[in-house]
């Protein structure tokens, strides 16, 4: 059973970005979290990180395949407006959960809208790189 | 370590309210997984349903006797306009945790504003009974 | 056959408050009224007046047990907000109808958008008492 | 005692027309309920069905010769958008009972502002063909 | 030199409707104002009221064949919604003035919104039957 | 196999009208090349224009007696308001294309609302006259 | 008889400001024709500029002393926001007409709202120096 | 004469509750002051603490026995949304203040609107416990 | 100790404004009260009234020099829309507090938006001249 | 002459993804669809499917060369969003044209808006891969 | 070659208001720094302070008579909302440059929007004295 | 010393596209000026061109390796809705200016907000390519 896990942008650069929100662990610290959490649940995992919206609807679109059971996305600022990545998500055939680090609801406006969730499964959401963990578990529950 | 779980309005009619966003589990059965999963994690619980808005508010201001190590809170239909349970959980001193059983994502435009989630430590969303188990395991992380 | 009339908060004061819309007669006289009808077309009926949005919720909920065959609910000033109050009659299983004394169209903005009428069987405002009599026969057709 | 019975545009084709709102009977059949309801209540009754705004209007400023002692109007689509027939109404001098088949408030969104709302007596929505009799038994309690 | 008198939806039945913003005067009184100034500015003036927006539309087209030098339109209700009305009056090829009884920026939020007035001359409003008067010498200054 | 076109208001000055929009040819010229390109796809065609909502509405209805295979409509500015047509639309039985001369969306705020596109099979906007040979085409395509 | 005029700012500049809406005429010729018309109509006049939202205030004030019989104002891009002179209209005893030489309707949104309006008498609008001219006549209808 | 004061939800916590706007002395205290300026104004004073909204509403009612010359209410949160205790507020018939101790204008957008100052007499924000103080001075004044 | 007073637009003919809003009593019979109730708390004060909105800036700048205890601001119409005064008190150093004599929250939508809220000490505001005598108290409360 | 054919995100999956809306034809069908169109009309043409919002723009910029008679493209979910395409489209000298397969306003809300229709020649939504096939031959029309 | 500069209401306290957006140095400073950046790009400078919107819009009135060739304007809260001041500098012959000494754009909501921006022909924020220093040297570019 | 110059999308087409706002000047003529303004300040200059939204941000997280002690950014479309480039910026730890060639307030109503411009340090808007010039001095100012 794998797992697909996907970072959205800026997250390549956790650990020097706002750290009252995103905590002081850097990508390779939370992605070794993830790994070991899901080695606890039987999952294996493949974590990737885009920049590009573009690329992050090509790995989703790449799922049809059906590799995955699951997949863990923060899609990060593109969590507010990409409605590519909205219909690559909808058009996927496995559980699907949305995490954020901070918790959205307590920053700027515009981050309080999620263009995915809505086709998503669930959403966890302020709990730091905990958030991917829990995730995992989701999926554990899930499937 | 003793956590508490409140369930908000209508909460008590689980199993016959809309089973396609709720499930067909009834809110025993529902406090049974909780009860169980408490243990495993080593917590105590007190499980408390309340239809009423001043209930929850005086349970919560209750709370600042610090018998509890963290909350969870689901809200129901007063997660979308409560402010004088969100005013309540800002002066709570442990990790507050937001859940619902429905995607409240996917559902009317009402159900998408959640008058509490800037002020909780964070939100589970979307997984059924599921949603209070994950948040009892995020408290385990945060404290 | 038994039917349920549950007046929402104020309407204990009816008569003493804003007589050009509620007009003069209190609630005795009122649900004297209601009594009336309901005797004339076979109904048998409990009338309630709730001044906490709660207790509303709480009797709808426990109509799950069958006792009554139809609704008769004027929800008062919860009817614009109270999503609470909403999700309990969506629950209902009996024709649940909505009702106004005062035509809740031609007075404060905020009293135009009622929460509950997209889950109610029907509405039925701006005849003063006659708004509940004409609920009762509602029901009449519809049972 | 005369009352006047409007039907706005499309009621024509009753019967036709999305069903699970509008139900199977046609415009005659749903006429003759009327007719036969106004007969037991003691009144006359004349019905006309318009689908031009104009007509609508026309008919309405025609009332203030004072033949009618009262109205009941489907405005159909009109409702939402039509100041002009508000202004007719507005202008009337007996009671006015707006009606729909349908419940109005759980459909689109610019179904549920009635624009004739504020300046007809009292609206009676959701019961179906009941509610053009539920509008005559109104006016029996109004005149 | 002829102009064009447009008196749209309710306009027939002045003098029997909420007085305080239209007046005392009836129809045929107003338009003896009209033909009276019109006389007296040397304007012949042909007078027409229509319930319906069509046909305010096809008379408007009907000018493109050049008859007359000016138009005065009252639209009436039709004025706050009428895209039709105000496309004709974009085509027409003579000084148009917009004219109203009662001050309609006093009144209800939507009677403040004219969906003609950027497509006309000018507009005149609030001096009841003078409106009309002050159009025609409008005219006179403009041709 | 014929199908109905119908013109909305202010398309019988075609070519009297904002040119830069609606071009040069007048109505019989825009008619001739419907007709001519109908025959070329092997349909017989009904065209109408009316400036009255209420004679759009009722051609709609009357189609409901089966006559035309397909329907292709510009509704002209009453697209952008009335329900009563998107009414009519909605109980139609076969494709009906919206069509549009100029490119609705390139134009004032209030033309980029169609109250009529989601009820029709599809819509070709911004072609000139050739919106409504394509309408043709696609309802050759549809049945 | 005297009557005040006011013209709000940049009115001082008439002549060197955007011409396709204000017309090639200076102040001064402006001011010359409105002195000619009120002669004509038996009226003294008085004409202020004021560029300072206060001054404009102070003057209406000062009117209290009965001194006019009516008030012509331009009041120029204070028409849109400024509640200080509409509070100073309000307050006047005599008949007060709005005027814009431009069509303030054909304009940027912003310039379609204007807070004096609903507290006027009358608004004449888009007929360049002639609103001034029209704007006496009006007076002289009306006292 | 007797005064009544009312607290709303949280209130009770004072003290315990975001110092920076609400301040450190707890309820009792605040009491205390309350009671020993009523006592210098020669008012008797009852003070009550709800965290339920019916309860609010109902206090309120049963001031219609004319117990009290003046009411001093805070109430908390449901002063942004609670239309049940403005009607109950609309229908006391004596001077009712609104208080809050932080100045609610200057906090987050939600709490800038209060439901219920449209119907009080006047509205006392900012001072701390000192509104109250304040409150009980405008009753002074006003009876 | 000295307390400076300002009065804003329209404030200096009170008496001859909206009585039912504004009362019966001149400027100089309000000033009267100010005077004696200062001269009872142990108070100076100066009071001014502008209609110029640059005015109260600039006498707002002036107090950086130190001279006041504290200001109490009814800035009148200019508290609705004024970004200058209010950056003009964000800059004070004293507590600074906004009265108003009407009820503002029960008037006109637009008057129900302070601009200078957020940035005074506390609000006081529907008292009639008492408003200013409160806050007088209140700034003994507060220095 | 060649024509461009631009798909955005998401098409890759025609086939897979909500059939529904979308129809049961993969992306290579689509295109033999309209290579053979196109070749019936006499045109070349290119086919590319792009993820990325960028690539879009640079395929775009790129046909500044002019090696493209006209420009059909269907820019998925970048459609509602996207003013990079807009402002690449705006830039190109051949006629461009919007084509959906599905009618993009019978759905979400957020679908209803197109950030490019402005900027096109004309939109063609609703028709399946039709959509394609009448876009060519509009482009005929147009060259 | 002169140069016009003019600084808005409030910044005469400069020094003394919100240092960490305005800066420690007060406005006699910023003045010198102006002057001698001036002098090095060969150029005269006038500079003026007003409080008052009406002193802005005559200052600008008053460069029509040529004496400028260029004019950097720092309208303070004017900014936000002066609509007078935008038509003075839209009625100006030479280029007219827009600054802020804070970025507007992080701060409160209001001041996210500059009324007199679509009028300037340029506009720079965000770098304290120094945007006044850019601006003469934009204005050097640009003349 | 170096600077990092960001051309967003669409800025390769410069010289062709919409020369009414950006200019005849081609992106080689502009890096070149920018080349020799940067030279004459002492600075080495990066010139980057990115039609993809992705690789933007990708350049911008390259930035906190502290190769450049500033930023100069035209994110073209992006501006508007790029929340991810926003976020990189705010990640940047050097001086970053947002410069726009077109006055951007000057527009159509979608580029009048700038996601990214409360995190940038100042915005130089409406000067052409000397917008860069004068970003390249501001950035000596600030260093």
């Amino acid at each position: 059973m794998k797992i697909l896990v996907i970072h959205g942008p800026n997250l390549n650069i956790l650990g020097n970005r706002k750290k009252e929100y995103y905590g002081e662990k850097n990508i390779e610290e939370v992605n070794r979290m993830i790994q070991s959490k899901a080695k606890s649940l039987g999952f294996k995992v493949d974590i990737f990180q885009y920049n590009c919206e573009g690329d992050i609807v090509s790995k989703l679109n790449s799922t049809l395949d059906d590799e995955y059971s699951g997949i863990v996305i923060n899609a990060g600022a593109y969590t507010h407006y990409s409605i590519a990545i909205r219909d690559a998500i909808e058009s996927v055939r496995v559980p699907t959960i949305e995490v954020h680090l901070s918790n959205i609801y307590g920053r700027e406006e515009f981050r309080r809208i999620s263009m995915i969730a809505p086709v998503c499964t669930g959403q966890i959401t302020g709990f730091g790189p905990y958030s991917y963990l829990l995730a995992l578990e989701a999926i554990k529950y899930l499937i």
